[in-house]
C-alpha cells in the first residue's frame, strides 16, 4: 500500500468578460495554458431597444438601437461570480480581469462616469442612453463628415477606407448635438462602453487604444481638428477636445486595479489587475493564435468583424480602419466588417420561415437553423437559381453605407424557404470574398482565414465560405473566443506574460484548415459571385440609389 | 276565403362551366336576367403537375405544368348535376351549355379526340399530357419564334405586342416536336382544352375564334406560313396545316348539340345547344357588362388577364394580342396580362409567413390574407420602405418574358412579413399601371377599370389599385364572372338573345366606381412607382440580364 503525495495547486487564473450585443459572458481561464474552466452568461435585461424606449414605451424612430448601462454592471454582479463558481476555483487565485465590448457603443456621462440616462430628469430622453454599434440613425451626420473630409482631403480619411461610419463616435456625437443639444452640453465625456465598464471596475477612466483608433479617429496622436469639426457645426468644434480626448491606454496594459465596490460585485479580490478595455473582435485574434501578419480572423456572429495584423501600412478601400498597434503592439491592425450576418439568418427564420419547418425541426430535435441547413446542404450549387445581397443591416465593408438594404434575386413560385436561407448564407460569403479580394488588391494579402464566433458551428456554412473564398478555413478551438481573448489580456495586464503575442501563443487555441475548398463547387460559385459583383456595384456604387431613396421615403412616411 | 291562382314558371335556364387552373365551376343561370341560381365546384383530382408526373412519380423539369384531361370530364359529371340540384330547377328547362377555359392550354389528341395521355403506351410520357397555360418550359422555342419573326418582319408579330409567348400553341407545339418527336408525329390535332371539352360535350371539334386568334396566331384568316415554320425546324413546316388548322367557330355560336353520352354525364337534356369554346378572361367581359370600347376588365385571380374592346386597331407594345371579334363581335378585342398575382400572394403566405401570423388569424376567425391585410392597411404609403417586382411567375405584359423572377427591394432587419405582403400587393398594381399606361400611349385609351375574379374581395387591395392607377375601380357583381359569361354565351348559342352584346347588357352585373383614388395616397405611390419603373426597365429590358442567367444556372445545376 502506498500513499500518493498530495500536491496543492499553485495555478493562477484570470477572468475574461465579453460584452456582446444581447448578453455578457464571463469565463474563468487558467493562466498557464488557457484552459477554460467555467463560464456564465447573462442576457441583458433590456436587450436592444430598437422600437420603443423601455422607460416610457415611446416609439423610437427607424434605425435606432439603444442599450441600458446598468445591464452591463448586472453582468459583473451575476455572470462573473457564477463563472467562478462553475470553474470550482478559489477566487483568491484570480490575478486579473479584462473585458471586451461591442464597438462603437458610446454613451454620454458626467465627470464621475454617471450615465445621463441614470439621471431621473433624462430617463425619458432617447439620446441619454447607450447608442449600440448598430444604431444607424446618424447616417446623415456620417455623410456630412465624409463629404467634408473628402473635400478637405483630411489625412485621416484613407486610414478608414475613405469612409467614417455612422456607427462611430463622431457621427453619433454629432447626432446627439444636433438632436438633443441640452444633453450634449450636459455630458462631460462621450465614452465607449468598452472604457465605461473598465471605469466601473477600476474607478479609472482610460481610453483604450483600439476604440480610440478605430472608432474615435485618433491617428498619429491626433483627432480631427477643431477647424474641421467646427465646419460641420460650430457647436461641434470642441467635441474632440472637450468630450472625447482623454488618456490612452495600450492593449494589455492595466488600467488600474479592482475597487472594493467592484470586488464586492464580482467576488474577486480587491486590487487585482484590471486591463485596459478592448473590442470583442480585436481581442479574439490572440485567442485564435492569430498574432502574425496575413492571418485574417472573422468573428462571425450577429455581424462579422474581420481583424488582421500586417507589417505594412496601406490604404484599403472600404476597410473600417487601420490602427498602429490596434490589435497587437508592433503591428498594424486592420479591421473590416459585415454589418449583418447571423442577424440576417435570425431575421429570416423569425420572419420568413413558415410553421411546418419549425415543426419538423422540433420533431427531429434540431434547431430551425440546423433543419434548414440539412434541407439544402446537398442541393447542387446554383440549383436554387438565387443570388442575394447581404445588406439587410447595411454594408460596412467595402461600401460603408448603412442606407443599403437586402435583396434576393431569382425568386419564383417554386422557390422554397430553405433555398432563400441558403442564398443568404452564400451572400454573406460573397461579401466576405469581396473584402478579402479588396485586401489582396491593396497590398495587404490575406493568407489564412480563421473563423471565430457562434456561426462556426454550422459546418455547411463553413464549407460554403471555404468554397466561395477558395481558402482553407481554420476555426478557433474555443466556444468563447472573445472572453478567452480578454482573459489573455488580463494575464498580460497582471504581468503573467511579457506581451499579448506571447500570451496568445500560450493560451490561444486554433484548429487549422478544418475546411478546404471543393474545386467544382468553387467553380460553380464563381458564376454566382459574378452576378453578386454586378449587383453589388450597381446598387452599392451609384448605378441606382433606389435603396437610399426607399429609406428616405420610409423615414418621411413614418415622420 | 280565396284561392290564389297557381302560376307555373316558364323560365328558361343555361349552364355555364368555368375551367380554372385548379378547379371547374358550374353555374345555373336564369336566361331572362342573369340570376345565378345554383353552382358547384370540383377540384381537379390531379390539380397541377409541376414537380412530378402523377402516373409514374417521375420528376418533371423546372417550369413544367401539366394537367390530366379526364379531370375536366369529371367536372361535367360532378359539378354540373350538383349545380342543377343546388339551383332547384327542372333540368328539362335548361336550353344550352357553354364553357370557358384557361388558355393557352393545349393537348395532343388522336383524330377522334382521344388524348395521347390516355393511351397506355404513352401514360408515362410527360409530353402526352395537357400543357397548362403556366407551363413555361417552351421559352427557348418562343425565343426562337420571336427572333425569326422579328428578323423576317412577319406581319402578325405586331398583333401580339411584338412577342409570341412561351405559353401559346406554337411554342409548346415546337417543344413537343423537339423533345418527343414520336408523340408529335402520332398526334392528329394540337387542340386547346377549351375546344376539347366542347368536343366532349357536342361530339364536334370546332376551334373557337378567341384562342385561335390570341393563342394560335390566326390573323386575317391565316396562320404563320409553312416557310416560316420550316425555318424554325424543317419538321415543323406543316404544323399549322396538319396539327392546328380546323374549322373556326365564332363566339356565341353553337358548336353543336349535347350528345347522349354528355347528357348522361351532366343530367341535361340531349340536343340542347353547346356553345363554341371560349377563354375564361374574355368570357368575363360581357358578364361585367364590359361590351363597349375602353372598358378594361381585369380578371384578378392566380394571375390577371386584362381584356378590352376597342373600335381601333393599334399595335400596343407587349400586349398579348389583338383579335378582330376576339371578345365581342364587331370590335377589336385586346388582351394583356400579368402572369402572377394571386399566385404570388399565395406563394408568399405559404412559404414566407411564420406561424404566429397564422395563429393570430385563426384565433380571430380571419384568413391569413385578411389578417395580413388588417396589419398593414393603415400603414402610411411607403412606410415599409419597400418596392417589389411582381415577376415571380415571369412577366406577361409588357415585357413578355417568362425568364424574369421576383424581387423585393428595401428589406432590413426590422422589415415585417406583412410589410413585404403589402409590397407584393403594390407591385402587382404597379404592373397593372404599366399596362394601362402602355395602352393609353398607344392610342387605345383605358377609360374604366373593372375588376372581376376572386381578388376583388380584398377591399384594401382594390383601394391600392385605385390609388396607384388613379382610376375608379368598378367591380363585377357576380362571384362567378367567367361562369356567368359562359352562361351568357350559352343563351346566345341557344337563340335566346340576338348577340352577346345584348345578352351581356341583360344578364351581366356591375357595381360602378366602388373605389375611387385618394389623391394623397396616389401622390405618395407615384414615388414608389418611379422606383418600380426604373427597376422594371433595368432588369426587364436588358440593363442586367441577371434573372435570365440565374434561370440558366438553375437549369444547368439541376440537369
Amino acid at each position: 500500500m502506498s500513499i500518493a503525495p498530495i500536491t496543492r495547486s499553485v495555478e493562477q487564473y484570470v477572468v475574461g468578460v465579453d460584452y456582446g450585443t444581447l448578453s455578457g459572458r464571463a469565463v474563468v481561464v487558467r493562466v498557464s495554458d488557457g484552459a477554460e474552466l467555467g463560464s456564465a452568461t447573462l442576457d441583458y435585461p433590456h436587450a436592444v431597444m430598437d422600437t420603443v424606449l423601455a422607460a416610457t414605451g415611446a416609439a423610437l424612430p427607424p434605425e435606432w438601437a439603444l442599450q441600458v448601462p446598468s445591464d452591463y454592471v448586472d453582468v459583473l454582479k451575476s455572470a462573473v461570480p457564477a463563472a467562478v463558481k462553475n470553474a470550482g476555483i478559489d477566487p483568491t487565485d484570480v490575478i486579473g480581469i479584462a473585458t471586451d465590448f461591442t464597438a462603437s457603443t458610446p454613451l454620454p456621462v458626467l465627470r464621475d462616469g454617471t450615465p445621463l440616462s441614470e439621471l431621473p430628469e433624462f430617463a425619458d430622453r432617447p439620446h441619454a442612453y447607450v447608442k449600440l454599434w448598430k444604431h444607424h440613425a446618424a447616417q446623415g451626420q456620417a455623410d456630412r463628415i465624409n463629404q467634408l473630409a473628402t473635400s478637405r482631403d483630411e489625412s485621416w480619411l484613407p486610414r478608414y477606407g475613405g469612409f467614417i461610419s455612422s456607427e462611430w463616435e463622431f457621427a453619433k456625437g454629432l447626432q446627439l448635438l444636433e438632436e438633443d443639444p441640452e444633453l450634449y452640453h450636459r455630458m462631460d465625456h462621450w465614452v465607449e462602453a468598452a472604457d465605461w465598464i473598465v471605469w466601473q471596475l477600476s474607478g479609472t477612466y482610460v481610453r483604450n487604444a483600439c476604440t480610440a483608433g478605430y472608432k474615435g479617429i485618433l491617428q498619429d496622436g491626433a483627432y480631427p481638428s477643431t477647424d474641421f469639426l467646427g465646419a460641420l457645426n460650430p457647436d461641434f468644434a470642441s467635441f474632440a477636445d472637450d468630450k472625447v480626448a482623454h488618456e490612452i491606454g495600450q492593449l494589455g496594459d492595466a488600467a488600474g486595479t479592482l475597487t472594493a465596490e467592484a470586488a464586492a460585485w464580482t467576488g474577486l479580490p480587491e486590487g487585482i489587475a484590471v486591463a485596459v478595455g478592448n473590442v470583442d473582435a480585436h481581442v479574439t485574434a490572440p485567442a485564435a493564435q492569430a498574432v502574425e501578419p496575413g492571418q485574417m480572423v472573422a468573428i462571425m456572429g450577429t455581424s462579422t468583424c474581420h481583424v488582421m495584423n500586417s507589417d505594412v501600412l496601406a490604404e484599403v478601400p472600404g476597410m473600417c480602419g487601420v490602427v498602429d498597434g490596434g490589435i497587437i503592439s508592433g503591428l498594424y491592425g486592420y479591421e473590416a466588417g459585415q454589418s449583418g450576418v447571423g442577424d440576417i439568418f435570425a431575421w429570416y427564420v423569425k420572419n420568413q420561415v413558415p410553421a411546418r419547418y419549425h415543426e419538423v425541426a422540433e420533431a427531429a430535435g434540431l434547431s430551425i437553423h440546423e433543419h434548414l441547413t440539412e434541407l439544402v446542404r446537398d442541393q447542387p450549387v446554383g440549383a436554387h437559381g438565387l443570388v442575394a445581397l447581404d445588406w439587410h443591416n447595411g454594408n460596412r465593408s467595402v461600401l460603408v453605407d448603412t442606407n443599403l438594404s437586402g435583396v434576393v434575386f431569382g425568386t419564383t413560385l417554386t422557390t422554397r424557404a430553405e433555398e432563400i436561407y441558403r442564398a443568404l448564407f452564400e451572400a454573406t460569403a460573397f461579401g466576405a470574398r469581396r473584402i478579402v479580394e479588396t485586401f489582396n488588391a491593396s497590398g495587404v494579402p490575406v493568407t489564412e482565414f480563421i473563423v471565430a464566433g457562434g456561426l462556426l458551428k454550422n459546418s455547411f456554412l463553413m464549407q460554403v465560405y471555404s468554397d466561395i473564398l477558395r481558402l482553407p478555413i481554420s476555426t478557433i478551438a474555443s466556444e468563447q473566443g472573445p472572453a478567452l481573448g480578454s482573459a489573455i489580456h488580463a494575464a498580460v495586464a497582471a504581468g503573467a506574460y511579457e506581451d499579448v503575442r506571447a500570451a496568445g501563443r500560450a493560451m490561444g487555441k486554433l484548429n487549422r484548415a478544418v475546411y478546404v475548398p471543393n474545386s467544382a463547387a468553387a467553380d460553380a460559385y464563381d458564376a454566382l459571385y459574378a452576378e453578386y459583383t454586378l449587383l453589388h456595384d450597381y446598387f452599392g456604387q451609384g448605378g441606382n440609389d433606389v435603396m437610399h431613396r426607399l429609406k428616405t421615403i420610409k423615414r418621411e412616411a413614418r415622420a
